[in-house]
Formats: C-alpha cells, structure tokens, sequence
C-alpha cells in the first residue's frame, strides 16, 4: 500500500539520512522523497512515498517520532492530502509535431519552460496521476530527459501538522 | 557556493540513504533534494542543492561515480541548467484578503489548490527565487503551513545526461 508520510525536521545536516537510514534498514524503498524549507529555516518539512502495509509503517512512524531532530510526523490518507508533483520533460520536436505538442500542452495545463531548435522542455505542477498521463502522451515524440521532484503534500482543509 | 548535482541511480531501496550518507559524513547539509523516477521505471533521477566549495565538490562527485548503482552524474551550472520548484502554502483567508491573494495568485502564474471557509491552499510551480518571493508575499497573511520539494533540473537545450 502506498503511504504518503510528512515530517517536519530541525534543518541540520545528518537528518536527512538519518530518516533514509531508517528505511533502508528495512528494506524499504523510498518511491518518491522531496525535503526543502519551510517559513521557519531552522525546519525543513520532508515528504516521502513509502509503498509498506500498515503495521510496518507504525513502526517507522514510532523510530521517527524517538529521533531528536524531528519535529512532528504525520501518514496522510490520499482522501484528506492536497499532494502535488512538478516534473520537467525535455522532448525532441520537429516542425511538424510543435503545434501538437503545444496543444497538449494547452490542454494539460502545462508550461513550455525551454526551448531549442531540437528539443522542448515542458514543465508540468499537477497531481502525480496527472505527471503519469503527461509522460505517457509526450512518450510518442521521444522523451530525451525527465526529473520529476516527487510529491509535496499537506492536509486539506484548514488543519495543519 | 551553492550547487546543483543531478544524479541518475538505480531505484533499488538503500541507494538514497548511501548518498545522503556521502554529503552527511563531510558535514554537508543538503538544501534541497528531490527524487522520483524517470521514463525508465528502474532509474531515478536526483537533484540536490548542496552548499559547497568547488574542490570538496569534485571529490564528492568521484564518490559518487564510484558507487555501483549511479549511473550518471552532473553538476548543473546556474546558467546552464532549467530549474524549477514546487510549493504549497497554506494561508489564512478573510472574506477582506480574499480578493488581494487571489489577485497575487493570478499575477504569479500560481493556482488554487485547495480552499476552506479560514484557509486557501495556494500552489506555485517556478524558479525558486519566484517561491522564495512568493513566501514573502503571502507571509503578512499568515502562513499555517507550507511543503516545498526541492529544484528539479535538466540542461538547457537540446543535451541530455
């Protein structure tokens, strides 16, 4: 089961491999992880995709919430996360296929963010079903490079962590 | 100096945590970081932000060549490299501020992605300059809280890793 698993962590150097220590020593692999800052600098915020049962990701849960350095920890359900995904996809072209890809583009409420002769790099901010569907109908035109940054997330509603 | 590496690995479980492990035994905290897989589901691409000087830098890089499951690595240069973020920021609404983010929202090229009767969650993909500005603008009205996930980034043009 796929399980989306926010942290909030003091911003210091080792916590971050701390937490991917944690996994690894499971055997679990880590499908998407994204850390930056939050208003606070001294705390970053960690959102990850674990794909574990239930009983395990407690677990976890519990040796997160013993380590110093973290500050709060929450598994959020898919029904109450707002999670979001950027990807960037770089795409040969031609002058033939510009106008479609532009179309779907359109379409897709993407965003063309670089240009070449040969190539186009579309960059997309949807959810991660969404950044599946966009790969799959750019795959035809030949993708050159892709990064996607994984998942941010956070309650919907009001409530905060 | 702040740099940006772009790795392409192996999405095999423990590989994340050996590279944090690399950037934490110098004593290096990382930025950002943002993995997620590539077109080829066996591949996933990483990209950390790392304040560093050049020379431990190249050091850096030859570890991580060194390890079995990186397939490829690159330091993107500022000028070379299309680099964007995502953010969430969730921010107290009244039926007086309503207007004013919205406004701000549309001006931006960001979005709304959630909203409940205190709260909106505003959702902007761009460099992380135009997030950090962002942050700035919405903070007067009260950031509950905010999820960033870290650069993703290709080259420029038409070269791919």
């Amino acid at each position: 089961m796929k399980q989306v698993i926010s942290v909030l962590v003091e911003n210091q150097y080792g916590v971050l491999n701390k937490i991917t220590g944690l996994f690894s020593r499971r055997g679990f692999n880590i499908e998407t992880l994204s850390v930056g800052e939050t208003d606070d600098k001294s705390v970053s915020r960690i959102t990850m995709i674990v794909d574990s049962g239930n009983s395990v990701m407690e677990q976890v849960e519990k040796q997160l919430n013993k380590m110093v350095q973290v500050i709060k920890v929450r598994r959020l359900d898919q029904g109450e996360l707002v999670g979001k995904e950027l990807a960037l996809f770089k795409v040969g072209i031609t002058s033939k296929t510009r106008g479609e890809i532009k179309d779907l583009v359109e379409i897709m409420g993407a965003r063309i963010a670089d240009i070449s002769a040969s190539t186009v790099t579309v960059e997309i901010s949807a959810a991660p079903e969404q950044v599946d569907l966009m790969l799959d109908m750019l795959r035809p035109y030949g993708i050159k490079e892709m990064a996607r940054t994984g998942m941010a997330a956070l309650q919907k509603g009001s409530k905060a962590l």
